[in-house]
């Protein structure tokens, strides 16, 4: 394959989630990222989801693309191969990624007396040095205790793992930056990168931890309700659910129409005082709305509310348009119109 | 403020979380990140949560380092300011980012007109131009239906944003790929990242696209627990929870001797005909592991558990450790300890 990235080459040792992720990405974008793992396969070899023949479906997932090279590393012939393959020469080598314990021979200063501009990327649990995966991250964010149904008591994971994809993309990201520096400065450098630090700084981007600070509230569980403008999920007619959210003064035009909520909504804004134009106006009102939405959404199939939100482009029938065409944009009154029908000028619906 | 990508100059039209994030990402490592918006303020200019006097946390969080730049969109003088400033000379300028429509005179081949050598990422909802936010794309991968508790009917929304997160620091990579890639051949580009393309490309590297399609299982909700090796929240005699897990042979025995357990496991393996040590034996025997850990946990505060599970490195008491240094290390017999403390050669404990 080759990519964008041709010409790089990072050496991983990895396991789990974030590292193999981060190192498929610049594979997938050209990059020839070799895999070591020891000899009898690590720590995810095995790791559910597997095939009905024991093959780890999750393995598969996130090491597409890669090269991979199978070492007994207890060996010190086997260690050594390695640390030769981390620090061989070429300007795109010598990158090295893990979310391995890097110590002895797999730390930087070992690695950094073969090769002085090493790159190392250490993904690691917390700053400390502890062991983390997002599952426990999560747990220290907060996250569990605002996800889930409103009357739910306890916490809430997350299945899909947010910590985990944020430090795979951002350490390749980093990769990617201190590849540049030493192209431009010749320098190496070692990056730890703790994926409890990544959960809290964005957690702190999306303003959890200045509202707490600033406003000193603790944000409630609010069920699936997206928190300070409308969003929420509804159940159709035919037992499915839809999201419907509303980010602007489009969307809330869009809904109005499929759902011949104009009058309504206006009712909704006399009654709370508020501009559902707004953000805040929508969220302070949401109560209203959905007392709106819920009945219209429950007396639909998913398809139907879907062309009523979406409707799909399809061709028109032969002069469908005629009338409204030549009243809306030639301004032809309808007693014209219906005498261009009669004279057999026009065609289409009457 | 400097730092490893010093010398990049990204000007970025955006709103919401994925576009913001990655340009916050890109300024806190020492690019000169410029964000511009309508001198009314973007769609995000107000939103939730925000301080009593009305400004907005959330933006605030999503645009830290960066420069603003307050410009009138609509108008022609206006527009022509923000296009000299994208397509401005300079080695690490002329890179534009955003999550708005990239149309007219924000449309790549209009800006490359005037350079031609321009990067721009621009961030879309569907590959096909159509709208979507997170929620909409995570409904879409089906994670809605397999997060949250057991016996819960309906989606559960994850609260904090997986594709977002992963969009953001995704772009960001690939501003970085793009730069090294003009550096190397004078070539800008436009790429086109698609939340929805990132979140089904996480998914399927997450194991979930190909266990359904080469074993045809459609995967249930698991609550809390994590799907193939063991890991659950408990509750604590104080009513905290914690969670628990294990991901590797180190963990089973750090568990056995924190719980006394090592028995129990034992018996769980030889009544259920598993290995604890495997991810798949835990997985399979986890009925059971929770029927031990659960009134263990539910016996002692979150204080003793996080102690029995992380022994907390305090000074030792003076001779705290006498006996079991000499007999460990030295390998002395008991009788022989036992008279150099009634010599008072040592001391300690007895």
């Amino acid at each position: 394959m080759t990519g964008i990235l041709a010409g790089l080459r990072i050496v991983e040792g990895s396991a789990f989630i974030a590292a193999p992720l981060g190192g498929m990405t610049l594979a997938q974008l050209g990059a020839d990222v070799i895999r070591f793992d020891d000899i009898k396969g690590g720590l995810d070899n095995d790791r559910w989801p597997i095939t009905q023949d024991g093959r780890s479906i999750y393995w598969a997932g996130l090491n597409k693309g890669k090269r991979s090279i199978a070492v007994d590393l207890r060996s010190p012939r086997g260690r050594e191969l390695l640390s030769a393959l981390i620090t061989a020469p070429g300007e795109g080598a010598g990158i090295f990624t893990t979310n391995m314990p890097a110590r002895g021979w797999l730390a930087y200063e070992a690695l950094a007396k073969k090769r002085a501009d090493l790159i190392a990327l250490n993904i690691v649990g917390a700053r400390d040095g502890s062991a983390h995966v997002d599952y426990t991250v999560n747990a220290i964010t907060g996250f569990p205790l605002v996800t889930g149904p409103v009357d739910h008591d306890g916490p809430v994971n997350a299945v899909a793992p947010p910590w985990d994809l944020a430090t795979a993309y951002a350490g390749a990201m980093a990769i990617l930056a201190a590849e540049r520096h030493r192209r431009l400065t010749g320098q190496g450098q070692r990056i730890v990168l703790p994926l409890q630090d990544m959960a809290l700084a964005a957690t702190s981007a999306l303003g959890y931890i200045g509202e707490a600070v600033i406003n000193q509230v603790d944000r409630p569980r609010f069920g699936n309700e997206i928190f300070g403008t409308f969003g929420r999920d509804f159940k159709t007619r035919d037992g499915r659910f839809v999201m419907i959210c509303i980010f602007s003064d489009r969307h809330v035009d869009a809904l109005a129409a499929a759902g011949g909520f104009a009058e309504a909504f206006r009712k909704v804004e006399a009654t709370k005082g508020v501009d559902l134009k707004t953000d805040a106006g929508r969220w302070n009102a949401r109560a209203e709305l959905c007392a709106l939405i819920e009945p219209w959404v429950a007396a639909h199939t998913a398809a139907e509310i879907r062309t009523a939100l979406k409707p799909p482009k399809t061709a028109p029938m032969l002069g469908q348009h005629t009338d409204e065409i030549l009243s809306g944009i030639l301004g032809l009154p309808d007693h014209e119109i219906a005498k261009l029908h009669d004279d057999k000028v026009i065609g289409g619906p009457r």
